[in-house]
């Protein structure tokens, strides 16, 4: 099988930054982006849930309505694609047992055979423990999905640049989310920087990793 | 410089799942876990705050003693590499200060050149939008890094389990973290899949495409 080396994925890693200006005239190829919708597409999460929705917008004059959403910040026109993360809403017991057909479908198993699994999944869904909120639980998931997209963009040499901040009931009223039961967490543009962007060629800092990675 | 393929990209995240078992007697060799590390070290967030620290327990009654809090999940006990990935808790506005104080020294600017920069974090976390609480937003930022790191994982070739709903106050207790200002919000196993585990060959299931790609 094809991996990267180590040394390559700490240069892929270094390489990396939430991109400023992109350049717009530069699209990402069609088999690429092929890739990183499937990196959506496959992320993990929690029991398998994926409790996500994840938009690709390409329409310009949407592109320019989302612009005026996020405080006018340039990458969301520029770069060459999109992607607004959103989370389902009110994941409930329902959930559970509409992917539990799901996974029965695909696997070729009963429903009976997934009971246990089952049964785990509607106790979390129905009686979240230590006390949290579904959506905050379904939230965090979306981040896991936004940390592999962009690991797979940096992995495949492209730059993005992840957006918090947002307006996010704008977003989902221009995208018409919130009558799916989606609401807008974050973003991610993807691209490819501009040849100006000053902030290219800063230098990357991180806390010392003595303050952040402990060993015990 | 050095790029996956987008086929290999795909096949990689594939090739992913989360392991149920693990072969105890193989080690992640030191290079690999090294960028691993460096993986996490450099995971983004939101303002680059890195609201976050992550412990990596080797010591093996540690391990003994969070399997007990883990559900006896084998994987906890099994997997080569254990990252305990932990929120810093209640941030707020002196750590935007401390972060500017970094950004300076790494970058060797003044810190009056980051003044907006900084105005935009104190305000962010002396008065968070949406009315959320800071402690969840960090929560969110530890998942990028989770995602980060289990991508990271998969292109390199190594096996990952992420893991939630672990007794969190009981981690915090036997790592010590409470009084670092940390606390537990999950746990990322990283090793090689054990011969026999049944879910290896198990066909990877998700919703269609279209339920979760919408494209505007």
């Amino acid at each position: 099988m094809s991996t990267l080396s180590p040394r390559d994925l700490v240069e892929r890693l270094n390489w990396r930054y939430a991109t400023k200006k992109f350049d717009a005239t530069k699209k990402i190829p069609a088999d690429t982006w092929a890739a990183l919708e499937q990196s959506l597409l496959l992320a993990p999460s929690s029991f398998g849930l994926q409790p996500w929705a994840f938009v690709v917008v390409n329409d310009r004059a949407t592109r320019e309505k989302l612009v005026a959403a996020s405080w006018n910040q340039s990458q969301i026109r520029d770069a060459s694609h999109l992607v607004v993360f959103a989370l389902r809403k009110n994941l409930k017991a329902s959930d559970a047992e509409k992917w539990i057909d799901r996974v029965a479908e695909v696997r070729k198993v009963s429903r009976e055979s997934l009971d246990g699994y089952r049964q785990m999944m509607v106790g979390f869904l129905g009686n979240p423990p230590g006390g949290f909120k579904i959506d905050d639980w379904s939230a965090r998931q979306v981040y896991i999905a936004l940390g592999t997209f962009l690991t797979s963009c940096a992995a495949l040499g492209i730059d993005a640049c992840p957006m918090e901040g947002l307006q996010a009931p704008e977003y989902d009223r221009i995208l018409g989310l919130t009558k799916q039961g989606l609401a807008t967490v974050c973003v991610a543009t993807a691209g490819y920087r501009a040849a100006d962007d000053a902030y290219a060629g800063l230098a990357k800092v991180r806390y010392p990793s003595e303050q952040i990675l402990l060993r015990m």
